[in-house]
């Protein structure tokens, strides 16, 4: 997709877009005690679309979550995210916890209780520690602010290493338009719409309906093309809300990609942190018959546990790309297969290419996450043939650092 | 499945049963010198069936092994194995190595060159060295013995640690029968007929298409539902010959008994001996109502990470268990699961249970393969409801040690 307009990055993350306030605080939730409350409130006649984990096991929250936006029509106000407990896996309590917390929100901030959303995430199976939580919501409402979205970027991580958030701007229709995002998430990666959540933030009036859409597909290019660890979590959420003015229907599409390049951003930012990662990946696969054939295969690609040691190794393994790709579900020749490792060409028509061994393995060692003079993405491209289809995915290297960050996550 | 038989451990391996031979020899393919190059030879009369990788990436002696069975009608008489190169993605060269490889064999045991089968396994991308292998056929033929089952076994290995063979012996219709098996495996294990090849071998003659009905649900229950990283292989093979006097049809059941009691035996060894793993993970559902949903979701929680990494780390990590469930893409109740890590019932309808974390910490701690005191294998048990549908699958943990062997392998 290429832009129409030009989406220029600006500061302020979720709370950029004009009219939306956010806060973070430490309510005591997670023993470390850093932040783990945060509030992101749209303005009046706020629209919002919503995606959720496909798993049959999911938190009290997110049915809470999908529930209130099919009720309100998608016109809800306020999302309140706690980190520390999923409370996912707690019965019958995770929703009269749910149900508590945001009603004393909303009573706070004076609107419907069912205009107000609750996310969790953290241990599952863990409840959420109910006393410190509400005595923190009135500091929490105190606290909103237009430049707040920082603080809310802070306070909804668990593992994660760094916070994820972006705004772009462009303008559309002769006006300045603003899209803002922040993102958690960095084990039990694997979303089809885990324990990732994402937050959008647009001011620009978009019908419900339409709004959907958009998200819709710009998830599907984003969050629903990552993986760290195959592990699709209870607790996977993406609220994307839209308030302002309304834009001349022909700017739709440019206001679409702006959406996609910010939720792109932020699905790309918990792939570089995924638990453990030294580098991301970025898998492009061409040549299949459909868009999503190809998001298939690269996907199979990036959460191999083969590929991603080799990766890790920083060894051009060859043979397990192409063995992932084989093993994804999707018809192709293998006669046809074509795969480069940047900008080393290791497969042709199906054979297997000499190649500089030495050179492509420098290749991957050049690329590592952390450091600002170096480029810390490896860039496989397979080709499968004639086809149009074509799709990319993201994910990252397998470390012995992920083996221990989860072997000793709860004891 | 109950046994309506005794079927008591024999020693012998693949040539337990009367009529077969075998042999294994180091003919220099590795540069390690161990023993690289097998020879399985069944009797006259022999029928074989096969079932290979799913992968659409696979490599020329699969294609080679599929297309002879179905020429010949299952009438072959031997496979000849190399391990070291998996001639995988190898190109035109790859299937022209193939068929001068089994002429040769063939040619020396004076048989049909359509009757020699060929398995390889190893590097993908790799050539096998054709000089040292074709120079190994003479002596390989002559080593061809009744009691050289063992030295097969150890030919076959790669990442292995330890040889996986088997024989089991009952009276049936009045008659002593056995069946042998042997198989390797260690990484790039997620069957769908992986680098998984298993053999057996019956001293029953039973009819081609039969005995391919009762392969395929054998390895099913067995091969099919193992799982060390979810990478399935371009080589997986599993090939089983049956030669020898026919038995009444009312005998076959229990024969199909001794038949699946031998695939799970080596499938369960290959999942003990996943690369870096430190104990076998049996994982139990049941309540379902197909088998296939019971063995979907087993095998799921199997392959999670997360649960190899937890159960690595010896914590009782249950919430990342039914997770797993949850996304396995079988629909069931969350409020009718209950779960149990060995004698420890952690969940019942759907609500987490009080436990001791410290006794169920210390179950898991005492499970670890390598010891003849000690239990190595891990059980876990999820029950969903009313349903009749049982399966069952075996993994292992995920160690730093499995990193370790995958992010170092080819350079």
């Amino acid at each position: 997709m290429t832009p129409s307009v030009t989406w220029a990055p600006v500061s302020g993350g979720i709370t950029a877009p004009t009219g939306f306030k956010a806060a973070g605080l430490s309510a005591g939730l997670k023993p470390s005690r850093k932040a783990d409350l945060s509030l992101l409130l749209a303005p009046e006649a706020a629209v919002c679309a919503g995606t959720f984990t496909t798993s049959v096991v999911r938190a009290a929250c997110v049915d809470l979550c999908a529930d209130r936006l099919q009720v309100t029509s998608g016109r809800v106000r306020a999302v309140v995210t706690n980190s520390g407990q999923a409370n996912a896996c707690t019965g019958d309590r995770g929703l009269a916890d749910s149900l508590r917390i945001t009603q004393a929100v909303a009573d706070r901030l004076g609107v419907s209780h069912d205009q107000v959303l609750i996310c969790s995430t953290g241990v599952i199976g863990v409840p959420i520690a109910m006393e410190p939580l509400l005595a923190a919501v009135d500091p929490l409402v105190d606290a909103l602010a237009p430049d707040g979205g920082g603080a809310a970027a802070q306070a909804i991580l668990t593992t994660d290493l760094v916070e994820k958030e972006v705004a772009l701007e462009a303008v559309l229709g002769g006006r300045r338009v603003r899209i803002g995002g922040m993102a958690k998430g960095s084990g039990m990666i694997h979303p089809n719409m885990a324990t990732m959540l994402g937050y959008l933030s647009c001011d620009v009036a978009v019908p419900c309906d339409l709004w959907q859409d958009m998200v819709r597909r710009a998830v599907n290019r984003s969050f629903n093309s990552i993986t760290v660890d195959g592990d699709t979590s209870t607790n996977d959420t993406f609220l994307a809300f839209a308030a302002g003015e309304p834009l001349p229907e022909d700017q739709l599409e440019a206001l679409e990609e702006g959406l996609t390049l910010v939720a792109q951003h932020l699905a790309r930012s918990i792939a570089r942190d995924g638990e453990g990662a030294t580098c991301l990946m970025e898998v492009q696969v061409e040549g299949t018959d459909l868009e999503t054939e190809a998001r298939q295969i690269a996907r199979t690609i990036c959460g191999s546990s083969l590929v991603k040691t080799a990766v890790h190794g920083r060894d051009p393994n060859w043979g397990r790309i192409v063995a992932a790709a084989g093993r994804a579900g999707v018809a192709f020749s293998a006669d046809a297969v074509a795969l480069w490792i940047g900008p080393h060409q290791l497969m042709s028509g199906g054979q297997p290419l000499p190649f500089d061994r030495a050179a492509a393995s420098a290749y991957l060692s050049e690329r590592a996450c952390g450091g600002y003079l170096v480029d810390d993405t490896v860039q496989i491209r397979l080709s499968l043939g004639d086809g149009t289809g074509q799709g990319i995915a993201w994910g990252c290297d397998l470390s012995d650092q992920y083996v221990r960050i989860n072997a000793d996550y709860t004891t």
